[in-house]
């Protein structure tokens, strides 16, 4: 007997699947079923509240395109990128932490000299960014492909804003030497929103929340014999720090932003990575 | 302090709804992230995973016109869309079951005398479909609509094939007299596929599931002072009856399907409807 009945729902669903069935794939299924009858039980979920949740997936699907993948966007405000991301890069204590890598980056990113500056629209608060690649050991990474991007001072990365921001704006891979530090000028970056002309950005005025991002320089750091590191740093004295749309900010990954008086760079933000061997 | 934290990511997110939320929605809003957050962790989802979950999640909407709902059959197929009728049609012993509504019905009918035909296009077997709309009391039901409709011999119905079948092929309304009596020939139901050419075909076809509905008739039955009734009775001895692509069969919706010997119609069908008050 496999008819439906409401009180075993999830079991009926789950025991249709095939016996050839990829193991995998059986045991996300499963899982997954479980939990999203257990959400419609919990909730009473009314008929029209199944309607509405239809209708925004349908949403949600058509506001995608080749510029625009709206199911990532619902993905990260409701936290579930980062979880992703969290149980995937669980790293012994020392290392430097992962946050999501974000829609923004482009591969090949001009590999610049050491301190050169990655701003090439001239706007914005010019920054040095500088510290050490090193391993849990202390040791420095020599060879370390440090990869950045940031948006501009208006708040736009350059790939959303083309023939009006240079192509690698605030771009830039840099190389580190023997002794695994690495330095370059860009800006102090600013807060921005993400999309929110969309179902996402509906949903978040619905819940009362804003879409905004604080403020964050990106790196990928990769070195071979590591794990790849993705993560942003932030800015310590942002207003949505503790308020991230995607839930981004680790505490760890806040770094400091120095004044600098007198020079020709307005500010200095020290930041060393940490590797985990791969 | 909000900063994502792996170990309460869900409570992370559910906090930073506004104060202003309406409480049905927040109430939805935290089980669902808390759910789909106690999914990941289940089955530690990876990267890979959850990329090809947005992807899937994507081809789906994109799948959706005013002809095709692929949301709609992927709920259907999980069990969920079934799993919401039950919630909201719990009903006391002795009321007919609800089952789903299926995107095929079509308002309007035309009101057709009691006995009448309702397969215009002389396919299939014929069969008498007969019964009693009564009370939980046992009283018969007046004035009672019953609205009907199901595929033609060859699986389909009208809406899936405009300009090869006749318009309002197999449906039609009856309305009940004073002894609450129901009578309309229509064809045996054929079994029939769900669209099984998109992400949700795919999805089946991994799962080691067929796309087959068993046979079945639709009603909708609607009486001032009861509850609308939405259910479908079943061809008792169709291949799929336990296998349901959209898990539809309850024991109390699978119907006697007698074969008439020497008589102008083939089979006869005999169902009563017990309605519940509003
Ligand atoms: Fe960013
Ligand atoms: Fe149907």
């Amino acid at each position: 007997m496999s008819y439906f009945d409401e009180s075993r729902s999830a079991e009926t669903v789950n025991s249709r699947m095939g016996p050839g069935t990829d193991a995998r794939l059986r045991q996300v299924m499963e899982s997954l079923v479980r939990h999203l009858h257990a959400f419609a039980v919990d909730v009473s979920l009314t008929q029209e509240e199944w309607e509405y949740g239809i209708g925004f997936l349908t949403r949600t699907g058509q506001m995608c395109s080749d510029e625009r993948q709206e199911f990532i966007l619902l993905s990260d405000v409701l936290g579930f990128s980062m979880l992703v991301d969290a149980i995937n890069n669980r790293r012994p204590k020392g290392a430097t932490e992962n946050t999501v890598f974000g829609p923004f980056h482009v591969a090949d990113a001009p590999v610049r000299q050491m301190g050169e500056t990655i701003s090439l629209d001239g706007k914005g608060e010019s920054c040095l960014f500088q510290g050490e690649v090193r391993d849990l050991d202390g040791n420095p990474v020599e060879g370390a492909c440090v990869d950045v991007w940031s948006d501009n001072a208006d708040g736009f990365y350059d790939v959303q804003q083309p023939g009006i921001q240079p192509k690698w704006n605030n771009r830039g891979r840099f190389y580190t030497g023997p002794d695994g530090r690495y330095a370059f000028v860009g800006i102090k970056p600013v807060a921005y929103p993400i999309p929110d002309d969309g179902p996402v950005g509906q949903m978040l005025g619905q819940l009362g929340r804003h879409p905004y991002r604080p403020a964050h320089m990106h790196y990928l750091v990769t070195a071979p014999g590591f794990q790849k590191l993705v993560t942003h740093t932030f800015v310590g004295d942002d207003t949505y720090l503790t308020s991230d749309a995607v839930f981004g900010v680790k505490s760890s990954l806040v770094a400091p932003y120095e004044r600098l008086e007198g020079a020709e760079t307005l500010w200095r933000s020290d930041y060393d990575f940490v590797l985990v061997p791969a």
